[in-house]
């Protein structure tokens, strides 16, 4: 007997990407069924081949009037632990005082790095909530958080512990990644090189000796951490047997999208510079490439990520959030969808994918999360639309009517008004 | 005594636009008081001036631990009425389908218009109130809904009662807007100036005489209507005392700007392509330059709206979702208000009085609604933010966490879960 079975809905198994016209990119299933036991998914079909009456088959039977399910939405790339708030600062630009000016003031990364600082682990947490709840809202099931605030040890377990809080408070499973190789923090000026060997010989051992990491990141960029200090970094990450990913070729062609695949790294996020040699060695390697239209947009970035390069070599492409108090304020997946599909030409399919089953396989959740197949997690989104493709076609996105996790359907968001 | 009292809230009670750094550009009242009596605001100030205790003083205190209110939305360009979907159609031409083709198979405004002519007044009525529904859930109290997809008159009037009865459906004030002069109807193929004709004739005065119409608007463009064709229009609906509003200049310089403002029309909407004699005669008239950054955005247009010229001469700046099925699916004002920041380069500011009293200008309502102060009705939006200029700030966009229609506090959107 199963938990719970779903009918009188459409389903959306798998987002298989690029596709032809009228072909089907979206593992379409019509008028099909679901069911759950045990908090994963124990069956997929069409209505018709279920092998017995719903009431006969499962104890609890829901009705969904037509609409569709997809797997929950995986945000693989989230700053989402920080203190304080930069939307003065977005005004103050906006009234024309210059970065220059902001950052004399004390504004920029490094006054949400002091407001992370400042911030009690509870007030972290729960403005950490707030944000985490709306991408619930939002229909995400499963969310990749990131440090890097903190940029000191205790600060950095600090926001890695509030990071594995958030996956106790609210149903999401969450991944944590260390990213003390985010900025320079202030009180290392003008030693980097001594900052990247604390925190090889420091730093990423306590963290890993106290299992709040799921992976290592590291920024590589000009005004950031150099190729080489990037693979010190992570010759200790690998010694310590965990993931690898990095923030590559944002603003330059630094190799950084072939560094990450040399590495073997989950993902190479960003990539608008990245070169079709970048691009074939992602292929071999399996590196996604993480695109983040949202630090595209709100920067007015101009160079777009080569997504016809990573077409032709056949390199995943994944999609986050990216959120973040400084370039990418944004905590819906579906609208990150909609800039994706609008200003880098993906197709619905492939923005679909690029939030559900690329996203799980650059946390190293493939076989887990990602799509609507037996014996994967039961994760998953119920939306009021026409068809996937209308999950990217909304402008800022479009919220799921329901979210199931783990089997359990969640009551939050709310009802229709009326 | 006042029905209801609002306190441990902070106000924007103004958005004034364009201001200096760290100047107020919304009006605060920071640990205000605001209460209402019979629908309308009663008292707007300082927690520490009320004249008495506030108990004493309202049937009804609600605190608010801090939030912010601020006038409730106004979203004065929308096309909401309409039968069928296009995201099909929009994830086709990302598959690679020309616009060509997609017309040769019936798609674009025309198979809008065959929807929306073949749907019953009930389907139209439920697909509207489910898009209306959401524009409440994200902070709108006023709302325009143009005519424009039936393009002949029994057509014409049903959008229009559908426009009417959402407003009798949801806790909305609704402003109707006749479009017939929207595009030219397949029946009057290469007899434009036949189907002007029909509409000035017997479209118009049938919807005047029907009290279905608050005002008139036409697209006027090189695809769309001539100049000489929306003054024979405007001719007309003057006559009918209607006020008048226009589509202009959206995708080349037709005058339309000055045409607009010639006419006195409440608004001219995209203006993209206006020039320094539109801006100035928009001043002088009063016009309203409404801009539609959903539509800039989703066709990727490259021409901004002359933003600085608008400054200069003191044109008032609205903005609207210009929410509609082909090139601006978004139901999120607070969305659009970040793009007007983040895309054409808006203030904060601008941007909230754009959404609130110069929307309600547009509308013919800056009297009513718009701003937090006495005699105005009490529509108003509660907002979990740092402060104002927060609300331009997500990508997206930023929900309330409750809404107040003419006094009375609406239940969704729902509470914070946990
Ligand atoms: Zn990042
Ligand atoms: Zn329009």
């Amino acid at each position: 007997m199963w938990d719970r079975l779903w009918i009188d809905i459409n389903l959306a198994t798998d987002a298989t990407g690029t596709g032809q016209p009228g072909g089907d990119d979206f593992g379409t299933i019509p008028d099909g069924a679901i069911a759950v036991k045990d908090g994963v998914i124990a069956w997929v079909g069409s209505r018709a081949d279920l092998p017995g009456t719903p009431e006969s088959l499962a104890a609890e039977v829901l009705t969904c009037g037509g609409q569709w399910m997809t797997a929950g939405l995986v945000d693989p790339h989230t700053h989402l632990v920080f203190g304080g708030d930069r939307s003065g600062e977005f005004a103050e630009r906006l009234q024309g005082v210059s970065y220059q000016e902001i950052a004399r003031r004390g504004g920029g990364i490094l006054s949400t790095v002091r407001a992370t600082r400042e911030a009690s682990e509870e007030d972290l947490l729960q403005s950490t909530l707030k944000r985490a709840r709306t991408l619930v809202e939002n229909g995400v099931t499963t969310v990749e958080i990131k440090s890097g605030y903190g940029l000191r040890l205790e600060d950095e377990l600090k926001q890695l512990r509030v990071a594995r809080a958030v996956g106790r408070h609210l149903p999401l499973r969450v991944h944590t990644t260390f990213l003390g190789a985010h900025a320079l923090p202030p009180e290392f000026a003008g030693r980097q090189a001594d900052y990247v060997t604390h925190l090889c010989n420091d730093m990423l051992p306590a963290v890993a000796r106290e299992g709040l990491a799921d992976s290592v990141d590291a920024f590589c960029e000009t005004i950031a951490f150099t190729p080489a200090e990037v693979e010190q970094i992570f010759t200790v990450a690998r010694g310590l047997n965990l993931p690898l990913r990095l923030h590559a070729d944002q603003m330059s062609d630094l190799g950084g999208s072939a560094l990450a695949a040399r590495w073997g790294a989950l993902s190479a996020d960003h990539v608008e510079y990245a070169t079709e040699a970048g691009a074939r060695a992602m292929a071999e390697a399996g590196t996604v490439a993480m695109l983040l239209p949202g630090a595209f947009y709100f920067v007015r970035e101009e160079k777009q990520p080569p997504v016809a390069l990573f077409r032709k070599h056949g390199v995943a492409m994944g999609l986050a959030t990216d959120c973040n108090p400084g370039t990418s304020p944004i905590l819906t997946p579906t609208g990150v969808m909609n800039m994706a599909c609008t200003l880098f030409r993906l197709t619905p399919g492939e923005a679909l994918a690029g939030h559900t089953h690329i996203a799980a396989r650059a946390l190293g959740l493939a076989d887990t999360v990602g799509r609507l197949r037996v014996g994967m997690a039961a994760d998953m989104a119920l939306w009021d639309i026409a068809g996937p493709h209308e999950l990217s076609y909304w402008i800022g996105g479009v919220r799921p009517t329901g979210r199931v996790f783990a089997g359990q359907p969640d009551c939050q968001p709310a009802r229709q008004p009326d």
